[in-house]
C-alpha cells in the first residue's frame, strides 16, 4: 500500500505527540513537512531529529504542497475551521485535533465544505482508540452486553490547568467532558436526545471566579431510551482516572485504569497496588498512533474514517446543551440545540 | 449487660430473617414472642424450633407484654405507623423495617409520637451495617478521602418483582432507590438539597404499563455542594450489583460486590471469576444481625441508634422529590418537599 | 431427618469452636453433653449459655451415654487414639480433630479398630470445607482444568506459636504443613508417591534451637506424574496467607485470600485494599460448621464421610516422609514410609 | 551524550526485534550495520526500511567496522562464544543474547577474554527490564518486603516448541528455566547454593522420547538461607503465564500477568477478564528496548551493565545443576558445579 504523505500544522505539544508517534509506530505514513508560525531553530532541530525533511512558518506551505496527501491540524482551536476549509479546498485529506471550533454554526459550515470537497476527514477523539475503551466498544458491538441501558463514565484529571487556561477554555463541558460525550456515543452506538447538567466548585474557588465549575455530573438520555451519566473532576489526587461501563440487557462490561505495573504488595500496614498512570500521554500514547494508522487506512482504502464529520459536530452540540442546562437549571433537549 | 427482650410483629420473610439472625448471632437479645395475624401451626412450629417461647395472632400481645423491652416491626408497610405509635405509647423501644410509611405527613406525625415518648427508635436500613459499605463509611469519617465531592452508587436487582408488586410498591424511588438515598446520606455524612431524576422502561414494558420505570438515574446535590448520582435497574442478569464510591479532595474509596468465592479460572476460552452473590439475603445476611446488635447496644446504653428518626424521614422525602422530578421533568429542591 | 445427638470431648478452643458452630449453624445436630477433665464453673456456665444440657469431667460419660449418637473428639492429640478406639467399640460415630496421632503405627491400629467397628468416621481437615478451596476442588472434579499437572499451595501463618508449643508440636510438617498435604490430595484427587523437603530458620532462631524450621518448601510427586509444591512460613506479617492453585491440561484455577471487606482506596500516596483475614477462625469459621453438617449427613444417610480413614492416615505419612527428607537431605519415596 | 553506534550480528527473529526496538525507542543508539550469513534481498530491503545503512553476509564486517562502538550478538547460540571473543579483542562493547554457550568451561574462558579486554558486556536476560518484574525488584531493593525468605516464580509457555527444537535445546533447564534462574538471582539479590529438580512429561510424550521433560519444579536454596521455587510448563492453554513473588520478613510483593485490556465483563454465565498476553513479544517488547537503553547508558557512562559477566555464568551453572539433580535424583550443591 502507498505510504500516506503527511504535513503537520502546529508544532506544540500535541503536534509533537503526533510527529513522534507517526515516525515510530506508523509505518504506513511519513511526515513530509511541519509548519508552525513560531518555527525556530530549536523546533527545526527537533524536526530534523524526528526525520521530518521540511519545515515552514506558514501553514499554506503544507496546504499547497504537492507532495502531501493529508494534513494534520494541531494548531490552536481558533485556527481549525479556517485551516480545515483551506485544506479541503486544496483536496487534502484532513485529520484535525478536537474540537473543530467552539461555535456550532461555524463547525457546521466547515463540515459542509469538507463534505462538498469529498476529502477524507477525521476528528481527533483519541480515546476511541485506547485498548481499554475499544475492548468495551467491541463487546457492545458484538452484543455481549445486549441492548445498552445504562452507560457510566468517570473522567477525572490529576490536577486542574491554570486558571488562565480555564478562562479561555470554553468551560468544563467543551474543554474536558467533550471527550466523554464522544465516548458515550462511541461506546453505546446511540445518539443523545436530552442533557441535564449539574456542576459545583469543589477544587479551587478561582475556577468558580473564572465562571466555570470544576466538578460536574451530566446525565444524558439516549435515542433508545437508555440513560448515561458522566462525572468529571478537575483534580483526582491519585492520578488520571478514566473508567467506563456499559450495562445492558445481557450484562455489564467495564474497564479499569492502566497502571505502571501490576505489582501487589502486602505489608503489616496495607495491601497496595500502583496508582493509575498519572499523565494523559502515559495513559493514551498508544491511542495517538492507532488513530493515525486508521486514518491512513481510511484514506488509502477510500473508506469512512472511524471518527468523522458527524462525530465532530455531535459532542460540541452536547457540550453546548450541557452548558445551557447548567445555566438554566433544567434539562435541555438536543432539538433545542440542533 | 442485660439481655434485650424482644417481640417480633410479623412472621413473613423479613420477620423470619430477624428471628433467625437474632437467635443465632445476637447473644445480647432474646426473642420472647412472635405475633402474626396469620399465625398457624406451621409458623408456630417454626417459632418453636427457633426457640421462641410465645406466639400470638395479635400484635397487641407484643405491645402490651410486660416481659418485652423492644418491638421489631416486620409487618406490611401500611401497618408500620400505627404500630410504631402504639409501641411508643406503651413505652417499648422500636426497631421498624423501612419505610415508616409512604405518606410523608403520616411519617412525621408518627416520628413526633416517638420523639415525645422518649423510646429508642431505629429504622431498618440494613445496608448501613454491611461490611463493605461500612468500611467505606469509616474511611470517609476518618477523612481518608477528604471532603466528599462526588458520590456514586450502583444498585441493580437480579430480576424485577412481579408487576402486581410493582403496582402497589409506590414506584422505584420509594421501593428500591430509597436504600440508595439513605446510603448517599450515610456514606457522605451530608444532607440532600436538590434532586433530578430520569427514568426509562428498558427491562419490561409491563412495568411501564403499571406506571413505573425499571431503569433510573438520579442526581443529588448535597449540602456541601458535592454531587451524587445513583443508577438503578430492576434487572442485572449477572446478579445483585451493589457498588458504592466516594470521591473527595484526598482520594477515592469504593467497594465491589461480594462473591461466593475468590476463585479465578483461566482456560483457553477465558479468565473468569464468580458472579456477585445473587440474592439480597446472601449478600446482606450479616447486616441484619449487625443492625440488631447495634440496636440492642443503643437501648442498653441509652444512646441514639445508628439509624434514627431523621434517617426514617429523609430518604422518603428524597424519594418523593425524585418522583416529582421525574413527573415534572425538572430538578426539585428539597425545600419544596419539606 | 433425625437430629444427630452429639457429645463433645474437650472444652478447649477447638471444642468451643465446634460447640458454638453446631448450636448456631447446624440444625441437623444437637449437643447433648460436653466433657472435659478440667470442667469447672466457668466452663459449665459457658456450656449452659450454649444450650448444652449435660457436662462431665469424664470422657467416658460421653462414650457410654445412651442418648449420644456421635462423639466429637477435641481433646489433646495424645488422647485421640485411645478415645477413638473406645468410641468405636461403644458403637459411637466419630468426628476427630486432626491428627489421630503422631505415631503412624498407632494411627493404623486405631483406624483398624474403626474399620472393624463399622462406625462412621471423619477427621477434621476443615480447610476442605472452606468456600474458596472447595470452589477450586469442584472445578478440578468437573474437569475444567483438565488433568492436574502442577499443584501449588501457599500457607503462611500470621505469627509463630510460642517456642514451648513448637517443642512439642512434632515439627512444622506434622503441625502446620499437614493441612497442606491433605489439601494437595483433596484438590488434585491424586495420591503422593515421593516427597522432597527443604527448610530454613528465617523467622526466629529460637525455633531453630528447638530443632525445627520456620520456613519450608516441600515438593511432592503425585500418582499421575503431576508435581506439587507447598511453601510454609510461620510468620507472614500481613496476615494469614492461604492460596491454592491447580494447573492442568485445560487451564488453571486459583483462589485468593478472603478479606474483611472489598474496599479499594486511592490516595495521593497509594491504592490500597484490605489485608487478608488475620486469624484462622475469621478465615475458616464457616468451614467448621460445614464439616459437621456433612458429617451429620454422612451418619444419617449411611454414606462415607468426605474426609475418612485414609485421609486420616495419608497426610501423616507424607509429613513423616517430609521430616525424613529434610533430615536425610534426599527425596523420600512414600513406599519407604508405608 | 554521544549516540552509540551499533552493529547487529544475526537477522533472525531476535535480531529483528532488537533492530526494530532500537530504531523506534532507543534515541541514544543508531544501527550502523546488520550482518547475517543468509543476507538476501528480502533482508536487505527490510534493513533499508528500518533505516539501517549497511548490510553484510560477514560478521567480521561488523567486528572490524571502525564506525561501530558496540556489537549486538543475535546469532545462533553455538556462535556466541567465538563472536564475543572476537568482538572483545576488537575493542567492541558487547551485548549478547543469552546464553553465551551451553558449555560452562567455554563460557568461563570467553568471559575471561571479555574481562581482560575491558569492554562493556551485557547478557540478554530481557525479563529483568520488564516493568512488572522491575517494580518487584525495586521493592525488594528498597527493603519493602524485608529480608527475602521465599521466592516463587511461575513461568509457563503458551505451547511447546517443535520436538526438533527440543532435541537440540539443551533441555528445559538450559532452554526455558534459565530465565527464571536469572530472575531468582535478580529479584532476591542473592546467589544460589543448592538445587533440587523434579520433572515430568505431562504435555507431550514426544518430548519425553526426546529425552526432556515438559513440566518441572525446581527448588533453590539461596545464600541467605532463603528458599526459592520455580515451576515451568511447556503448555499453558490460556497463554504466557509469568508471575513472580518475593516473600520476606516485612511483607510480600508479587506481580500478575499483563493482559490486552483491563475489561471485565459480567453476564448471566460468568464474570470474565482478558487472558494473559499470549506471545512473549507482546508481553516483553518494552523490555527489549529498555535493556538496550541501559546498555547504551552503561557504555556511555563507563558503568557496569545491569546484567554482566557473572549474570552470564551463574544461570547456566544453576541450569546444569538442575539437570544433574533431575538425572541423579538428589539435591546438587552449586559447589559441585563451580
Amino acid at each position: 500500500m502507498k505510504t500516506l504523505r503527511v504535513g503537520i500544522i502546529g508544532g506544540g505539544r500535541i503536534g509533537k505527540v503526533h510527529a513522534t508517534s507517526i515516525s515510530r509506530y506508523v509505518p504506513s505514513a511519513e511526515i513530509v513537512a511541519l509548519a508552525d508560525p513560531f518555527m525556530n531553530e530549536e523546533l527545526e532541530s527537533w524536526a530534523k531529529d524526528m526525520g521530518i525533511p521540511e519545515t515552514s512558518k506558514d501553514s499554506a506551505y503544507i496546504i499547497d504542497h504537492e507532495g502531501i496527501d493529508a494534513v494534520l491540524i494541531c494548531s490552536p482551536t481558533d485556527t481549525h475551521a479556517q485551516l480545515i476549509a483551506a485544506a479541503a479546498r486544496a483536496g487534502k485529506h484532513i485529520f484535525c485535533e478536537k474540537p473543530v471550533d467552539t461555535d456550532l454554526k461555524r463547525i457546521r459550515e466547515t463540515m459542509e465544505v469538507v463534505r462538498d470537497s469529498g476529502v477524507t476527514f477525521q476528528i481527533g477523539f483519541n480515546r476511541r482508540f485506547d485498548h481499554n475503551h475499544r475492548a468495551l466498544r467491541r463487546q457492545v458491538e458484538q452484543g455481549i452486553v445486549g441492548e445498552p441501558q445504562i452507560v457510566k463514565i468517570t473522567s477525572r484529571d490529576p490536577s486542574p490547568p491554570p486558571v488562565s487556561y480555564i478562562e479561555v477554555s470554553g468551560g468544563i463541558f467543551l474543554d474536558m467532558m467533550i471527550h466523554d460525550f464522544d465516548m458515550v456515543r462511541y461506546l453505546s452506538g446511540k445518539d443523545v436526545t436530552e442533557v441535564y447538567a449539574t456542576g459545583s466548585v469543589m477544587v479551587d474557588p478561582a475556577i468558580g471566579e473564572a465562571g466555570d465549575v470544576d466538578t460536574a455530573i451530566v446525565q444524558l438520555t439516549l435515542s433508545n431510551g437508555a440513560l448515561a451519566v458522566i462525572d468529571n473532576s478537575r483534580q483526582a489526587v491519585y492520578g488520571y482516572d478514566q473508567r467506563t461501563e456499559v450495562f445492558g440487557s445481557k450484562g455489564c462490561a467495564r474497564v479499569e485504569n492502566d497502571t505502571p505495573s501490576l505489582i501487589q504488595t502486602s505489608t503489616a500496614e496495607a495491601v497496595s497496588t500502583e496508582k493509575p498512570l498519572h499523565f494523559f500521554l502515559d495513559r493514551y500514547m498508544d491511542s495517538y498512533s492507532r488513530e493515525i494508522i486508521e486514518f491512513a487506512e481510511a484514506v488509502q482504502m477510500g473508506l469512512p474514517t472511524p471518527c468523522g464529520i458527524e462525530d465532530a459536530i455531535r459532542p460540541v452540540e452536547i457540550a453546548l446543551a450541557a452548558a445551557k442546562s447548567l445555566k438554566e437549571h433544567r434539562p435541555v433537549a438536543m432539538s433545542e440545540i440542533r
